[in-house]
């Protein structure tokens, strides 16, 4: 069951409207059929017992303390226990559980920080809820990073989609189209590939990465015929990280750059905005492309979806992007 | 072989020194086997003859007349022979030959118009060597629009990408990034939806075409936080066509959209850009898509790639895109 040792991985509950309760509770319920390692979740006890409950799924659920989680796991679900008010309402968000939900990220960041846990995974949260609550952050990756640094607030993370040995990284992220011409600059795109290229060599093995752009425009921009940030800013970015020695390719167009056979030449894409990394990731592994979060000194997965509130409670969410996650996030840490 | 009538395809040679002959000559070679109907070819008798030597086809080429290539057809390859200079350079292009590769798309496109042939299929051309010969349009699509509307000039066509039964159209195409958000307007929303709506009723027999808008911003924008166009402009545009009476939905998320089965929901998605529309329909069908100029008073079709000067002469490139085009103008024409 945990092949690779006593420590076991940290999963954050996520909304208790949402969904992640039941992916969570109901892989746990499975964990023999996919060999799962041991996992601790950081939530509510009694909350996932009557969820639990709900989903009409026979596992028992124990308070446990980390260091104790992997041996309990073959038997029963060991939870972190935080102390709050979370009611069992599929559906129904509320701010009151608010402070349960963001307490299990940063009790699950800091076991791995000091080495109880191997890594996180975090369930989707509501960022809505959250921030009605007080909640400061744009998501996830960005409290994680200020969890991991809390004396750097300008250091940046890096957002990466995975499916097998499909990658993908978009340079920009959540902002607006018209944003992204302005935000695509060299330091950008040089402090990304190198993160990008540094985790894949120490996280993933991959001795020496090879990395692809796209472009930004149509046909990598033709020329300077549609476009000239290929020629101003991609294009000597991508040469001065080959000057540092980096497996840099590009820029390419991006509408043939993700034919499978293609991407596979590449251990990973960086796109240069979120559509462009996300449709083509989303197109061939809908629900079971990862999220993983590079540049933090741990490991940190989750699934690729959100709360999913219309299916919260009925038991007919597919759990297969958060079992790739904590596949991912076993793979990685193993 | 020709099982809609006497009239044939109208197919253009394009660019001499690219795939567009090779793949024009095999496929008439296996015109059996794929059962295709009559076609004619554009272009240059000779050109072609030595072009069919050089990859080793055993096939019979003439000089015939549109009217007479139906029957020509079963037994030799019919060739609409334009006078000029076409050497037999495969990958070396020259704009000796620029007249012979335009005048074969005019003349397509004439016996089109004039119904002595059902549709076009063009060949790729190289545009780079177009221009110096003094070609003025931005591309085929532009071009044939300026023949079948000399007096409109301001008239414009719509490019759709399809493959089976997945259809994707680009509302802005071969323009910077930077210059879309400018570009999506109430009025282009509108007058692509509805030539999209009228040649999928008139073309392809589907009475009442479901059109899906994808956003502009990641997640559509969500609720405004990442980009405004999806509540100032496109989803305005939406109701108002819907008002019209067309079944239009969205702005939706363009990451989770092109999933196959949200996709087929879906007689056509409109994408805001180039790459939000090409990346998905080339990463699912990479060499067997076919683009389809709407909104023209002809059909015309044409593979979904390029020249490919690399692979010209050799027998090696893919005729899956070629072939599907062959068959989508007999499709909409029969």
């Amino acid at each position: 069951m945990n092949p690779t040792g006593a420590k076991p991985l940290a999963v954050s509950m996520g909304e208790p409207a949402g969904i992640g309760p039941d992916l969570i509770l109901r892989l746990y319920a499975e964990r023999q059929q996919h060999g799962l390692p041991a996992f601790i979740v950081y939530g509510h006890l009694d909350f996932l017992r009557a969820r639990a409950q709900r989903l009409g799924l026979d596992i028992a659920l124990v308070a446990a303390a980390p260091d104790a989680a992997a041996e309990t796991f073959p038997n029963a679900l060991p939870v972190a226990d935080i102390a709050g008010l979370v009611p069992d309402k599929p559906g129904d968000s509320t701010p009151l559980s608010a402070n349960v939900v963001v307490e299990a990220i940063s009790q699950a960041t800091f076991a791995t920080l000091r080495g109880t846990c191997r890594g996180v995974v975090t369930a989707p949260i509501q960022k809505s809820v959250l921030y009605t609550a007080g909640f400061r952050h744009p998501g996830h990756t960005e409290f994680l990073a200020a969890l991991c640094w809390p004396d750097q607030p300008q250091r940046q993370s890096v957002m990466m989609l995975a499916h097998d040995e499909l990658r993908v990284v978009p340079l920009t992220v959540h902002v607006p189209l018209s944003s992204v011409p302005g935000l695509v600059t060299a330091e950008l795109i040089g402090a990304t590939c190198r993160t990008v290229a540094h985790d894949l060599r120490t996280r993933f093995g991959i001795e020496t990465p090879r990395l692809a752009l796209s472009g930004l425009n149509p046909h990598a921009g033709e020329d300077g015929s549609m476009g000239t940030e290929e020629q101003r800013i991609i294009g000597p970015a991508i040469v001065n990280l080959q000057r540092e020695g980096l497996d840099v390719t590009g820029p390419l167009p991006a509408d043939t750059l993700f034919h499978l056979p293609r991407w596979r030449q590449f251990d990973a894409v960086i796109a240069m905005y979120h559509d462009q990394a996300l449709i083509p990731i989303k197109t061939v592994a809908f629900d079971a492309a990862v999220n993983i979060t590079l540049g933090l000194p741990i490991v940190r997965t989750s699934p690729d979806h959100g709360t999913a509130f219309d299916l919260a409670g009925t038991g007919k969410a597919s759990s297969a992007s958060m079992l790739a996650a904590i596949r991912m996030a076993h793979r990685l840490t193993a």
